[in-house]
């Protein structure tokens, strides 16, 4: 069921979607969504939840705790890529919510705690000498996560493409050959 | 009425826009705005052409047509970012298109000729050594368009923020220090 959710989001926008849409694509009555879920925000909260704990989760792996800043960011970066393409509509839903519900507050707030967690490595590289000082902190994350959150407009897991190490690869080779001081 | 027209498109999406909401927000009859115009596509073919004006006019400026290919690159990037945020509003809604109407599928072929030419010069920069070749063209040239194109999601025009110039340096600097190879 979250996952035709999920998808109906996308595809019509979660305030364009009603319930009857939800239930005509997930092929079941109304009441029969009623009685697992109360109603489509719980359905929201459930798939931005699920976005977010695996953005969150990557904080508390082991190479995003330990060793130097720049190496720690340079990992969570990778791996904001890698979760991204995992969680690819998860995701996407995530990146699309505009705040009319207070689910939708919530997921910005949220989002906005990550972005504060990351920059925080970023200032912390820095301030190690690691990475340029001459753009300002909040400019530079808005354009790594602007880089890296656009790759929902385009990627598509067909089995064709690039597998997500390979664009996580990329980002980070583009994000840090940037970002490093010439040494 | 263009700009109104424009501001309305991106508050409800072009799709949930009605020419009740058209006139509404512009305050005149719609018999009014059709003695301007056909309908809401002619509108949308009006706004998107100021933009893809924009973004086209600078490969014809000198800096673009004369030099090595990197540097033409970096002055197409830094002008991108600038016509981006000159014309914000209209360069939003472009980004925003999705094809549903032979309009927004003609300004979708034109965003794709677009990034065709701005991909042609970052091939043309490989090709003189200048920049990196270990990443996809058609990757390296989406990252870099995906972080450019983010700037309409937090850019605002206040006053109190960065300068166009200020955003471009920083894209630029961003972009460039990734995408030269370390001498």
């Amino acid at each position: 069921m979250l996952s035709v959710a999920v998808q109906v989001f996308n595809e019509r926008g979660y305030d364009g979607t009603s319930m009857e849409h939800l239930s005509r694509a997930a092929g079941i009555s109304k009441s029969s969504i009623y009685h697992h879920v109360a109603g489509k925000e719980e359905l929201l909260r459930r798939a931005v939840s699920r976005a977010l704990d695996g953005l969150f989760a990557i904080l508390d792996e082991e190479h995003a705790r330990v060793g130097r800043a720049a190496e720690r960011l340079e990992y969570v970066v990778r791996r904001m890529v890698e979760v991204l393409i995992a969680e690819l509509p998860y995701v996407t839903l995530l990146l699309r919510v505009r705040g009319n519900t207070d689910t939708e507050r919530w997921a910005l707030e949220r989002r906005r705690e990550f972005d504060h967690r990351v920059a925080a490595l970023l200032k912390a590289a820095a301030a190690d000498g690691d990475v340029r000082e001459d753009i300002e902190v909040r400019l530079v994350t808005r354009l790594v996560f602007g880089m890296i959150n656009s790759i929902v407009e385009w990627y598509r897991p067909d089995g064709r493409g690039m597998s997500e190490r390979e664009v996580a690869d990329a980002v980070a080779q583009l994000a840090f050959g940037g970002l490093r001081k010439a040494s």
